[in-house]
């Protein structure tokens, strides 16, 4: 399969159209940004880094019966995906306060949060980002009642899947965006992406960031840290 | 029943212990507040006009079935209410959309919100109010999620209720705030008040601001049109 015009260029992938009207092609650049774009690097390998860690992921969601649009790893940094109509929220779980929510509700970082918090944000940047509620998405027809149940309760069980997952390999899943569509027939459907970019990693015993935050504090070692949560859970790169 | 120690001090308002430890005397000044007390001003009359327009709101939901703190008006500025274990979020329910969620969502004023829009803003200035959704407010064990529904559920017949009072007066009930407690027995109760500061009015045909966007905006006459408002609603002053 290869890729025709492109549909939509991202802040750290750009989608393709393809042959087939029902495929997409994910292309996972070495671009990585935080503070709404404010901050942009290339660094060395981590789209193609982001596109193996992304598919391996998808497919252990695969294996416990959550739906991703993930079909196929192209090359390197191409993923072939399904077309999905992108519903324009955000799915926040958190487990550990950290980021946004220490900064909005003045709670200190890695306090446990049980139960878990979930949130909707407004995917927009020029808002950068709002945080909404179900009633937002209804009355702005961003989504309907059902599919804001459906999209809550994948990303609860996508919680369950994962932060078992990782904490097997050593590692606490802090909190995590995912990104939803809808499918030809209906159907909820994961898109997107699921990978160090979008989500908060820490070591289990000494809270070492593993994860983007390592780009926004300017830690260092972002790609490197990357492969090594990949190697953790037996994905060799 | 005399005011004793005073309990706390809002912006509007001071909440003074009685001989009645179930009892509580609210006094309404006449402070007015905006932007996080960034604006504070003394209107004349303010505080008797709010207090007896609290009032006649409380008094028609008490008619309806909505159980309030209200037991008795006392003088011109102090009504005699039950002592409540506030619950620390403001309850909002727009119909029109103004305010924040203009600024927060990008979207115009004066657009009809069908359904109306819901949200949980946390009691906290230090940080600007933020907003909050049910999974913060069970998290953090500020309600319980039986507390939640009961909260929603009471807001929403609030709505029902006003609009069409507002309605038959002529004005158009664009959003307000309200704020629960818990009484003695576990019961949701609502407290605090309503009146023109924390919501907003429209005359239904000119769209002239009625409420406290008044001073926000320093459109003058604002104890004036208060008292249009109560005098439109049957209530001399």
């Amino acid at each position: 399969m290869e890729k025709r015009d492109e549909l939509y260029r991202g802040k750290a992938k750009t989608v393709y159209y393809t042959d087939d009207s029902d495929k997409l092609i994910l292309h996972f650049r070495n671009d990585t940004s935080a503070f709404d774009g404010e901050k942009i690097e290339q660094l060395d390998r981590k789209g193609e880094v982001n596109n193996k860690f992304n598919h391996f992921i998808m497919n252990k969601l695969e294996d416990a019966g959550i739906a991703t649009q993930v079909e196929a790893l192209l090359s390197d940094n191409d993923s072939l995906v399904k077309k999905l109509d992108m519903i324009p929220v955000e799915c926040v779980v958190r487990n550990v306060s950290a980021g946004s929510l220490v900064r909005r509700l003045g709670v200190e970082e890695g306090k446990l949060l049980a139960p878990p918090i979930f949130e909707f944000f407004l995917k927009n940047d020029a808002l950068h980002d709002p945080m909404v509620n179900d009633y937002h998405i209804v009355s702005f027809g961003w989504a309907t009642e059902s599919q804001i149940s459906e999209m809550k309760a994948l990303t609860f069980k996508v919680n369950s899947v994962l932060k078992a997952l990782f904490d097997e390999a050593g590692m606490l899943l802090v909190d995590y965006k995912l990104e939803f569509g809808v499918d030809g027939e209906g159907n909820i459907v994961l898109g997107d992406e699921f990978t160090p970019d979008g989500c908060r990693l820490w070591d289990k015993e000494t809270h070492k960031k593993m994860d983007k935050d390592r780009f926004r504090q300017g830690l260092g070692s972002v790609v490197e840290t990357y492969i090594e949560v990949a190697e953790r859970l037996g994905l060799s790169l």
